[in-house]
């Protein structure tokens, strides 16, 4: 029974892009995965706040030394976490700003990525100090542009500050079977935009219709749910 | 008499390497410009809302057709880039998280990057639809990352996804000389550390004593500063 995780980012409703193309992987994997469960977790609509002073000094502090007030600053970043951790395969709408993911999707990942929780650090080991702490996932990423050519060998393709990062952050946390699906010409329109939807939303549902993960990194479902309950259990070493 | 614009994006408070060496660029920008006067924004200790669907659709809308609704929506955003515009040389203190700029951050670049007002979108012109509307700025970024190395040439310069994305996007709005002070190591501490920081402040107190900008591309200060003047009356055409 595998599990997803929907999150929205875009602060737009009807007019929003992404959201329209991860509600169709949502409903097209829910037909093809008649057992499944989802989570939404729309983080548009709903902001989260930027980390804090407290948040950090709260995160580098050891589990059993956090003060009831650290416990606190740490909650919603727990909530996220746990939320997470649970999902077998995660759906993402991210609209591209300004080159890059909005504010609202960079608060997101500034509160998961979070030492003893999702990496572990040991400044001891110069090699390797940091080790993810997330196994089996799959992502999807939903990405919606408003100019073209930031594909892989398009004309704007070093101004594409996203797809990169996403890349970085999440395999730094463990989540290395990442899709990307973009539309682009938002701001263009007419039959360019119209184009790059259906290409996106038929890559979306060949996604969606997938068994199971293809990449060889990827362990089957059932493993993968069994692994990610353990990791729920210790908070982990503090660096 | 020029002007500078102070900014700090730090969560932390003592803690923060950035405000340090911000710090220490504007009191030595003053001893060396006399005549000076300076802005602080402190986005780090009073952050800035992710942009909303409100904010979009005001942005969107010409000006003289605005609610007041849709005023209110923009009025930080017009009082960042009112702030922007009227300075000659910015320093902007941006701690390195999760291998991009924090989400405060972004939240800045996502309220002054603004059509009309930082740029023009022209859609008719399919070579070159976006013009920059900031002339004859320096702008310092001073940065702080946890490990090392993501230097031009170092070991983890692909995943350094903040000074790549910092020179596209200002250089989008028209910020073309950008200077990027980095500080290592905070992660590791000890002599590491403690030598990258020396080093960072050393370039910082080398820029801080400098008459006026260097690059050939940026316009004396007395003249910057009439330009910059006369941007601030229109809100400028809307695509």
């Amino acid at each position: 029974m595998p599990h997803l995780l929907h999150i929205d980012s875009s602060p737009r409703s009807d007019r929003s892009h992404t959201r329209g193309l991860t509600a169709d992987f949502v409903q097209s994997w829910q037909v093809n995965h008649p057992n499944s469960t989802v989570t939404y977790r729309d983080i548009g609509r709903s902001p989260l706040p930027h980390v804090t002073e407290e948040w950090i000094a709260a995160a580098f502090t050891p589990p059993n030394e956090r003060s009831q007030a650290m416990q606190d600053a740490l909650r919603l970043s727990n909530e996220l976490i746990d939320e997470l951790l649970i999902a077998d395969v995660i759906v993402a709408g991210i609209p591209f700003y300004n080159f890059g993911m909005p504010s609202g999707f960079k608060a997101y990942i500034d509160q998961i990525v979070r030492i003893g929780r999702t990496f572990l650090f040991n400044p001891d080991n110069e090699e390797s100090p940091y080790t993810p702490l997330i196994h089996g996932k799959r992502m999807i990423a939903v990405i919606s542009r408003g100019d073209s050519g930031y594909g892989s060998g398009g004309r704007n393709e070093k101004n594409n500050h996203l797809d990169p990062h996403l890349r970085t952050v999440f395999r730094f946390i463990g989540v290395t079977d990442l899709e990307i699906i973009a539309a682009e010409n938002d701001e263009h329109g007419g039959a360019a935009l119209v184009n790059s939807l259906e290409s996106a939303r038929r890559n979306i549902l060949r996604l969606a219709a997938e068994d199971q993960p293809q990449k060889g990194d990827l362990a089957p479902l059932t493993r993968t749910r069994r692994s990610t309950k353990s990791q729920l259990i210790p908070d982990g070493r503090q660096g």
